[in-house]
């Protein structure tokens, strides 16, 4: 495995490989007061970020820094790209410079696709992760979900997980889906028609209008962030309106299992997608969610970064 | 000491051990040309600025990788606030990461308490340092303001400190008040009844509005920065008037005695608070302050993160 | 040497020894999978950046993490600089907090050498590096160009090189003309009046006003950024007649000899200054270039910040 763009690249059995990393470095770390692993000492990584971002960047910067990587941080708003220069050529200046990984967010979906088919042309290109693409894919949520999810039901085939809300612009919603079914879990979309994506019929899922008779027999629901500039704009409907038929208030908490669980990508707006109660709730994973991300990213840097070296970097 | 928030929260022998241990840092270090102690290897320190900060911000980072640790910068402008989050989540998830320490600046008063709170909440929280928050507390600038004054007067206690300026809206002022005012010296705050808080009668100091009086007996001169953007607004002075009245001119610097010391936090608006050549005299400890200050943050770093190591990091 | 400031404070000898180092750090780490060498363990570098930049902020970072030292990121954009503060300031707060170099770009012609001056007033100042101030110098870039034109050329006395472009804004083209002139080159400028800098004439270079001329006996040929602010601005081209005046298109590029290589300092725009297709010819050193620049700066940092030391950092 050299780039990680897409969990339709991905196998079961990769995704398997990947998900028990991230838990072995999860054992690893607990263990520690100290966490610092000479895994990739003189690997640099530059994270490359067109969007806004606090836990992705920082967490990925972690997952880097926890493993010895020297970690260079590009945002967009200080770079070149103000200068007009290409995103072929942003890319393969990194790679130019020395970077062994390039964790990318672009607001296009296909961005990493592309940039690591730009750096695979010139031969040894570094690896490419997709950090989060416009609306197409975010593989390292799915994978962190996955791993949550696994942690807190045992396993996953044959779970029901209810995804609701904004469907159409998530990222989350499109990577999940195609993992979770990978994995054998009954996937349910909820969401008014007009925030589904074209297409959403091809999907391996099944899709619904209303929350109510989807709760009952959930294992985990699993609430998008709203995009809230794209609320009131015609189509969309109102706070108040989105709030009131998708969003998890205490009611509709009252209606799932005692062990289904909650979960939220982040950042999460309490009170319009999730009550503010709910999200402290214990069966809501949400930090988990948190802490189990840095263990995937450096999984999936070990796993991009290293070949038959163990985790203090011996061969 | 897991947590520093406040100076109120201090006892003296408590400030006393991290001015000491400021001191031994300065010592440490001073027989060095490579600045790099061990101590703490393997701890993650968070920045979370919600204000722009050069010296603060690279005060702190500067101060975890001379330790060792990793540093790890989030910025307000770039991070998931601009999405909504709310202060709890993001510190939330800056904790689920993995963060050792939560550095925060924020320009809410109390913002750094409330994050303790949320944090702590769920155990084994990070030690939160304030780093500014609002109008309220800025304790790593008493407490390096404190060594400086210390190093150069020999005492603190029975010192006559002249705090000159905006103290309606210093935190530095109001940190030093608390802080110089336990050590046993006496602190005047000198402004115009428009620049001075409510309740100030009630505070540890005296309050004076004319400078004049206050220069000749003075063992320090503290110079406030003026917070530019709130002047000409009505109840506050015009440039001219606040430099007449407030600033440290070439004429007022001479009624100083001799061994009386400048002072100012940074960053200095030369010919507004301070005259241009008064800034670069040898009474004056502008610089000193700044070198202290990475002292400081060493010592907080180092008290609130490990118990029973040596600067070495051994047991 | 001290600090890095102007190409014309170089002698032919320390430009050769910048360069031959530059060759010794590529040498060193080709033979690597793990680029980290500790020659600079425990200093600490600032870079300091008033303007936008990509490459040559995370190239010096890069250079600075691959020999181990602590490198610490201001941008004005979130510093004190919008308080108000001076220049002078900032740079002397850096170095009080103990930087041993600084790497500032800066909009002003001068800035770098202002700021070493500043720093040394006050004795055992940090190393300044100038990273590109105004139209004036840009010397790491010269210097990565140099070692470039040395790398394809084997000799660069005697070589016509060629800069094409806006050089009324470039600091590129400035540096460029004094380092290659010092080698013995031939180097001659091709652009509009409009787009020279006043008093050309007593530069040592040759100005042309077409390029196909010189295009034929050319060794290399530099296409300059185009400062897109800048154009339709009254006395300068528009878009579409830079493009076809002074850009290189594949007819021109056919004009060049077999052997005869094009450069560019980044970021490009291609279809502006450089077709797209010729921007990707073997001939085309652009990432070469970008990868000398890591190299350079190595070289530099080594250089102004180690003495008498070898690479692992051994007296």
């Amino acid at each position: 495995m050299k780039h990680l763009l897409d969990i339709a690249d991905l196998s079961v059995d990769e995704i398997t490989e990947l998900m028990d990393e991230a838990d072995r470095f999860h054992d690893a770390l607990a263990g520690r007061e100290i966490k610092k692993l000479p895994t990739l000492r003189g690997r640099t990584i530059f994270t490359l970020f067109y969007e806004n971002s606090t836990r992705t960047r920082a967490s990925f910067e972690t997952a880097g820094k926890w493993m010895s990587a020297d970690v260079i941080n590009i945002s967009a708003s200080s770079s070149s790209v103000k200068k007009g220069e290409s995103l072929k050529d942003t890319a393969l200046t990194l790679d130019a410079i020395g970077g062994d990984a390039i964790v990318v967010r672009h607001p296009s979906s296909g961005a990493a696709k592309l940039i690591a088919g730009w750096t695979d042309e010139f031969g040894n290109g570094p690896s490419i992760i997709n950090a989060g693409d416009g609306k197409h894919q975010h593989p390292t949520q799915a994978l962190l979900d996955a791993v949550t999810l696994r942690q807190r039901l045992g396993e996953i085939k044959g779970r029901k997980i209810v995804i609701v809300g904004d469907i159409l612009h998530s990222r989350v919603a499109r990577s999940n889906a195609d993992l979770l079914s990978k994995l054998g879990a009954e996937v349910v979309f909820v969401a008014p028609p007009t925030l589904l994506p074209f297409g959403v019929e091809n999907w391996p899922v099944r899709v619904a209008y209303r929350m109510e008779p989807e709760l009952a027999d959930a294992d985990a629901v699993m609430m998008l962030r709203v995009q809230q500039e794209r609320m009131n704009g015609g189509f969309f409907p109102s706070h108040r309106e989105y709030a009131a038929r998708y969003g998890l208030s205490k009611a509709r908490e009252k209606m799932l299992r005692d062990d289904c669980i909650v979960m939220h990508p982040g950042p999460m707006l309490r009170g319009m997608e999730i009550n503010d109660s709910v999200a402290d709730l214990p069966r809501t994973a949400v930090l988990q969610q948190v802490s189990n991300g840095v263990h995937v990213r450096m999984a999936v840097l070990f796993t991009l970064l290293t070949a038959g070296t163990d985790l203090e970097g011996r061969a």
